[in-house]
């Protein structure tokens, strides 16, 4: 079985686990977790910010974030299609009493500056104020799409020409610095806090990482416990945490096979591919007069793995356990799977 | 001065007055209220609703309403403009924890069926499910354009496929109604309930009704109490609103008053005028150079109000308190005003 | 019938219902009913606080006090007892997300600085800080108790110290004025908002006061409209609502015919009376074998209403609607009452 | 430095770090680790429910079962100095905005039947519902008390009774079993949910267990998600995880080890000892004339740690990373720090 469906299937390697028996820990609750501090402190560096905290989940980090940033009555301005509004269970709104106010980011899911400057709304008596503008790079729901860090200045700057706070969520930020072939810390330069994911292309097991200032690390730090996110020896898990800060550069690879996924099903009769950016494909498969749930379903027969996005989109992820000779077989299978359809 | 900023300045009439004197009254948080108790049974009527609540604010009685549809947890679907998500101060997320979802009406700021197909979501472990559609007509911020029922049909029914109740914001209803020349219900007949005010065109006071069928509006009573709008001796109020429900044919001369302002406007050199379909007329002044604020400053010196509604959009309110002459004596002075501004 | 269930179910007199039908009104959205505006300046005026703001309901009023003095996360100290935890729905939870720390007042439902110190709770990792402290005077589910202003002043004290707000559900407080005969302005001297009802003992038939500084109603006036209380034009209420501010000395009355149907009651074989402070009479029904509702069935079958308070304590509450006469003979028809339960 | 802090201070032993290492893994979001799959099933057995879910954190834990058992606008029961309304930043209306009622459960920390049926509040116009009780055992704040799973059947079918089910915090329940020399599941045998901490007593480094019915566990993976708690290859965790289930035995050498740590406590002159039923120790300090945080001062300088709780009471804890040789020497050194106070 070849899974593509997401980069969060990885198991962590030898090294990892040595690191997950190895560690040093405490209790992070009371900030002992040797572990962990060193996590935080170099997660913070790469990514050019004052401090970090470690959390659970990117998903918590997120919400983490959203709720340091803001007060209650304010409106949170965000990409439509963005993991945070989409896919994390109306959070905002559940945890924080938030509203959202969406901006339409296009093909690339980026809004524009004219987009953040026309949504923004100054409170009074009749609207909330908008308290927050998120982003997401990579953009999940777009294709992985890498999102060039002028694009997240450009509105960056809108927001805060305005006094609002800008969060990024970059669960995979790294594989945006990767795909720009910058240093990590460029693609946060104009935003003040980022959550990024350890346990995806990264291959962690597990935990994410919110960093920002001192001053909001230490306010996220206490929302982090009320959202049940306090651990105590986490230093078994931030260990091979901080070995995956090392496996930012091998990104590349999964992009590279990405490419070549792409390429091959690009040749398949009736699939429309759209061309990766990242570790993403997007395979359109209305051409196959087929849904993408009936395509996954005869992929799966030929043991490929991949995930439904749209009636008619599928996608697959390419990851550190799916090489070079995995991705080529699964393209092979996958123009199988198109045959049997019929 | 002839104020156009809004309906809801209109004033009542002596009639109305004496309605407040004498209204046989009781403590309506008790139910018994007589003056509201009939008010409500006849605003249920004009309807075609099972049973209706009086509360002392349309935003009230669609805060209500919302609360009344759904459970913690899920989401709202909504149009992008609509009053229930720009204008109540996020009232969905900070009172009732609810997600939401904007559909793009377009320029008439009503959904088709497929955008609420399209964007209704399944409950499952990612995502909030829909819990209820809201619709608005008229639709105050597309300028009080007069749905025809046919697509709140439309809409409507595409939701209840999917076991999702309807909400409409109906705090002109009366207009829409008036303005498809068919009565109330016909307007009302898809949805599960409908919030109407009696304070604006109709020229009560004070108030609005939210109707829907009694079990429903049982469980809004409590919300209502929760919001704190139990009100004890409310028949002073409900007096004139009971006159207020006689006034839906009046509102035929606003309408004509706002289709005669708008002829006049349009011949003014400058202004390009929206065709009213009811008694709101949007002004866009990006023709005489200037923003909508220096023209409405240029109209007040001039002693006409209105109210600004984008950078280079105002609006003209018609209602029972300008009557045909005050109405062409202010078209006449707003032309005077656009000479000021140079 | 003699209803002495409540005193929210007086019913306005001629010179209130003349005032609702000549108000002088506006659009109190835009504070421009000038009747409203000067209700408002008394009402503040009454109670020595800067400025006073015009809502629907006494919960209303009290709920957006406590939005307005707190930040989400925190926590608020109220008595045990009080309207604002057992009668209001939840709304500190629902409508603003706080948490509530309740203290046992004791007889008199008035927390002791001691206990306010002690629960006082300094915002840390694991804990939400105190955001406000609330007090009721008279304090209903005690029995309309009137507590001593330098009560009041010592538990207010003792929440300044720890910078902590302090708001006092006074919607009875003018009943606690005249019971210690001291100027209303007394009974709050030491808190930092007050809700007083228009429509209890002062008889208007609709509306409460939330008074406090200046920067205090201006976001009180911005909560309200969240919470669905931007009234048009409310002064067809508010008009009314003036004359009840003159109301307060007459107050006196209904405290004397309280204390003739204690008397009275406390000689009927079987029942316990509580000692009266203000306009609330307090019996418990245990002498008779019999529980509270029983005892009630039997009053209202003697033409007498009251409400049930506990299992064995039943509630009488004293009004402008009922003279010396009629609680003279709603005693004798009480005392018929429980002769008729065996 | 010998740390009594807590039992959340305990470090992994060989066997777990070896279980890190060696875990089976997968995405547990698909429900595909193993080793989490096969830690809930072993953790629902131990504790006699159908199904159980792992969270990173016992505060996780409890939230989600307070928001899984209830609805929007409900009440919750809760004991006074409970873990779940003190140290949680009030999210049970912070993330579910339920408002609690509180229960003085004495010195035992557990409230009585008739407690909970006569706060028990039956949903009306004016009163949120009754949706949940909650419990705690060992009782912290109370010292660790171990209350019998009589007094726990007791409370639970007064809440039954009235439909209202009851979740136990058992983040040392597992202590309160051993102190009753009783299997885990009699202590939960009448609750439809319970918590209980693996990173204790029980030495795993990170996470809990939220256990109830199939039912109740399907729809508390959501409410997990939400909050942030949906990890991925968390067999790292749950490998060792699975190990502290075999721990619950060994808790009596903690319980002995507190009782022998009081019994020496007990002799130095001005402290004041609460006989210990499990492995917290509370020693009152008022005898010495200093309080908790300068005598715990003197402590530290003495290589002792503990933990304030109250202005003069400090909290000792046992646990399996200090010996009985440990404990006597802590002794020793608390009663030079007693001297060392004056």
């Amino acid at each position: 079985m070849i899974d593509l469906r997401s980069d969060t299937v990885t198991k962590p390697d030898e090294e990892m686990r040595e690191a997950a028996r190895d560690a040093d820990v405490g209790d992070d609750v009371y900030g002992e977790d040797p572990t962990v501090n060193r996590l935080e402190a170099e997660a913070a560096d790469l990514v050019g910010m004052e401090d970090a905290l470690y959390v659970p989940t990117g998903t918590m980090g997120n919400q983490v974030a959203v709720r340091t940033h803001t007060e209650r009555g304010q409106e949170v301005l965000t990409e439509r299609e963005s993991h945070v509004v989409k896919w994390e269970l109306g959070g905002m709104a559940q945890l924080s009493t938030l509203q959202v106010r969406t901006l339409d980011g296009g093909e690339r899911g980026v809004p524009t500056p004219e987009q953040v400057r026309e949504e923004y709304v100054e409170e009074d008596l009749h609207r909330p104020g908008t308290g927050l503008l998120t982003l997401e790079n990579t953009h999940n729901s777009k294709g992985g799409v890498a999102i060039a860090p002028e694009k997240i200045d450009a509105a960056a700057e809108a927001a805060h020409d305005r006094g609002v706070p800008v969060h990024l969520d970059g669960a995979r930020v790294m594989n945006a610095a990767v795909a720009h072939d910058v240093p990590p810390e460029r693609m946060t330069e104009s935003v003040d806090s980022v959550m990024f994911c350890l346990s995806k292309g990264l291959g962690a097991p597990v935990g994410s990482i919110l960093a920002g200032s001192e001053e909001f690390v230490a306010r996220a730090r206490r929302n982090r416990k009320l959202f049940g996110g306090g651990m105590r020896q986490a230093g078994v898990i931030a260990g091979p945490g901080r070995l995956a800060l090392e496996n930012v550069e091998r990104l590349a690879e999964d992009h590279e096979n990405a490419r070549t996924l792409a390429e091959q099903l690009a040749s398949v009769e009736g699939l429309t591919v759209q061309d990766p950016e990242t570790n993403i494909v997007l395979v359109d498969t209305e051409g196959t007069g087929h849904e993408a749930d009936a395509f996954l379903d005869s992929c799966e027969e030929m043991d490929v793995l991949g995930t439904q996005f749209d009636t008619h989109v599928a996608r697959f992820c390419t990851h550190w356990d799916a090489d070079r000779d995995d991705v080529e077989t699964a393209a092979e299978r996958v123009g199988q799977a198109v045959e049997n359809l019929d």
